[in-house]
């Protein structure tokens, strides 16, 4: 199916994994986790179970390294049935302390994507992360002159991106959303007539995963990195 | 001195201890926490160390209740040297939980303000707290018709007010902010040239707190309750 891109007045980038590396942390940070917990389940357990109190939190805590972190904390005490002792609680916040302050890693193309796009377009980050969080990768990635400002969505549903799109008073399609999940990043999109392209990062959080059923015949398009936007719109 | 509130097209609200009541909520947890470790220091003793533990992770965490936990978990792992219990730990866990469900208790006059100015202005929510904390406050307040949308800051310096209005489109002097930090809601606006009106509310955290001398000679006005606003604006 051809997309007209013609209407386009902002383009959206999701950050975490479409910009700049995030989801490889957060597994490391799972595995060190498991680590930490050895004594008391298998490594596999330990991350399925974390997986499910994430879950079962995400509606209290939303996303973002904080709420990992006191679901991991959470975790820690129930697993090991209330004896985990306080250094590895200690070594747990550790945990966070170093993923919020991991350096950022670009991803292949992504300045030159951004210096080209800025020229013709209003480009924003619109993330579900944590502000304090997406600000300081912004500051530390060298990019923020490139965006117009930064859009922090509670979750990315159709509900979220509507609003969005209210306040930035344009119509859905004017708007294209690029990004790296197909389920927050593109098919919210496509459902509302607004645009999307969808970049895959090559590890998906089993929360972003999505069944072949719920992409069938969405008019989006999919590249294999950030520089194959460039295709359709410069 | 006359401020001329002519020129005002958007109205910022912050929220917490604004619109409805919040500190209150924190003070309580704090109270909670030191009874908690009752074991291990006096209450006035613990609550100093945890404002002081609060300020070393600001700059990390940022605001909002889960910070806030985060620094409740690894001061009470400190002062107990590590001797705390995983129950205790997880009483912890649970004051932050209890905050983030607690119902919205409305502050005296904001849905008649609210009405009122929204037919006149636009009118934003202007916050530093956790978006998904905010969104669940307003969505809980049965006031969220009154606003175009949210703007999450993750500090309320000058810097993070211009981008706002850099965000917003606007001039200084088309953009009144309305709260209940002096800090936070009022000096940043009147130093970058924008309106502010104070609306004190009873308890104020000591990080919001401010010296005389900051706060000599700017030009904003104070209202002893949020419907003293309907006297210069509506």
């Amino acid at each position: 199916m051809e997309i007209n891109y013609k209407n386009i007045k902002v383009i959206g980038f999701d950050a975490d994994d479409t910009l700049w590396v995030n989801e490889t942390y957060f597994r490391d940070a799972e595995l060190e986790f498991a680590k930490l917990l050895g004594a008391y389940e298998t490594a596999n357990k330990i991350d399925q179970e974390l997986f499910k109190k994430e879950m079962d939190n995400l509606e209290l805590y939303g996303y973002g390294v904080k709420g990992f972190v006191l679901s991991m904390v959470e975790m820690a005490l129930e697993i090991s049935n209330y004896n985990v002792s306080n250094k590895t609680l200690e070594a747990i916040l550790n945990i966070g302390k170093d993923m919020i302050n991991k350096p950022v890693e670009l991803l292949d193309g992504v300045e030159e994507v951004l210096k080209t796009l800025s020229k013709n377009y209003r480009l924003i980050l619109a993330t579900k992360g944590d502000l304090l969080d997406q600000e300081r990768k912004l500051e530390k990635s060298g990019l923020i002159d490139y965006f117009h400002h930064i859009e922090v969505l509670s979750d990315k549903k159709e509900a979220n991106y509507s609003k969005l799109l209210n306040h930035l008073d344009i119509n859905p399609s004017e708007f294209l959303m690029i990004g790296n999940s197909l389920k927050s990043d593109v098919l919210p999109l496509v459902n509302i007539k607004a645009h999307a392209i969808h970049v895959p990062f090559h590890t998906t959080w089993a929360h972003e995963e999505v069944s072949e059923k719920e992409s069938n015949g969405k008019a989006y398009k999919t590249v294999s990195g950030l520089r194959g936007i460039l295709k359709f719109l410069n």
